[in-house]
């Protein structure tokens, strides 16, 4: 296992807000490990599409997972609210990687840290597409300084 | 099919915030009919653990989804916000019925109305059990007028 | 609440096997009731995919949910495995009334019972459009006699 | 993005059964990204349960999820049916690390490889406890050769 990173919301640069729902929480008592995953999807979508131009419903370019990671730091149990922080650590032509971290609401010790490979599609073929030009700008606005 | 009902936001009485999630849009682009009642039973046990006390951890009484209803009148779809409104319709010794709405952010309209059945119970024995009187105070504060 | 009702296997013309999954299962140690209803369309979908020729991914008629409804009789623990019991109550041009029942595998006790109602449109426009007729015949065929 | 890795059923050593749910479709037509981990919860607990004899409800010692990841390459939809493989990478005294691949049900193409770390716990404390014996002798028939 690898050794606790040292994250602070500074390290982010667009925040995203979450809702932990009753279901989220599993037998143990907390959200279970799969729903990070979930806050991590809702706030990269939620920003291409609200930053970005990404038009989920019919537009010609979309964006596919290719590979996610993440290592689980604390605890969080619904009712709190979460902060997804979102950056981006790497922008090819059609793929980008961000990095994510969420943080309940309040603390500045993050519950978790990781990462999401999005390569973008043509709709329809499903092959590699570059991304468009709003979309790209959109990214470049979160590129790690 | 019943007929569609009026309902308005002044019906409830109190409102519970939920974001979307990317993965409630199904493949025909709208939050899933079940996330609805993921809604519900968000709204219902966050009201009940910071109005009315409950211990989801380790209280006594817990309270089991009995019977559950939904009639659905207009889409949604992720990044929308959404609010659940609230109330009482029936409050027993250990069963409580709640009456619900859902509302797009920014919509007089109702996405969808429905009912929700709690029995409580206690913890161990999982038999029907008389709800605490916090918690009774609160949902009496929910009864229809 | 309304009083159990009594129902068997034998009631049901159709059964669809599901497999309850680890975050099925809430902070009280059962299947949330939110998954009850994702066993509903599941065993749906899956019937009118396989025997009644939906294209989900391009054809012209979809099915949007409009009422759904639930009764929770028995627990359901992850990882039990759940067949889900289908029938027909009620068949009209665009809509259909689903009748359906949740067993453990193994028991003829009923964990739950509820219903569904579809009603089909057009995907582009939305409005209720007539079934196809394959579809149409396998819903006859789980009709109650 | 890392390369594709070639992964072969007979690189695991336990498969689990896992039935593809309606809700699982995004709107892009396919099994979301958030799901693959849910197939990796499921299989990874259902083995310890079954062949471990972990004791989700009661038992002193959990696991809790510390570290995943998974690399996407092929697309799932629902209601294709999918195979986990599973195998040990890794096995220490409170920690284990597992190696999955999905499998579309007749497919010998994996869908996607990934990995997840669980640290066993005590159930109260949440701090770091060795592994029950029956676990870990499970867990050994699992170890990579």
């Amino acid at each position: 296992m690898a050794e606790k990173p040292k994250v602070e919301r500074s390290d982010y640069y667009h925040f995203c807000s979450v809702r932990t729902r009753w279901m989220d929480n599993d037998i143990y008592g907390h959200v279970n490990n799969v729903q990070y995953y979930s806050f991590f999807d809702t706030a990269i979508n939620q920003y291409l599409i609200e930053q970005g131009g990404l038009d989920i419903a019919a537009g010609d370019v979309i964006g596919l997972a290719a590979e996610t990671h993440c290592q689980f730091l604390n605890s969080i149990s619904f009712p709190e609210k979460v902060e997804v922080g979102l950056r981006v650590g790497k922008l090819g032509n059609s793929s980008v990687r961000y990095e994510l971290g969420i943080f309940v609401e309040g603390s500045d010790d993050a519950a978790a840290v990781g990462w999401f490979v999005h390569v973008f599609v043509d709709r329809q073929t499903r092959r590699a597409a570059p991304m468009p030009d709003r979309l790209r700008a959109a990214l470049e606005r979160l590129m790690c300084r």
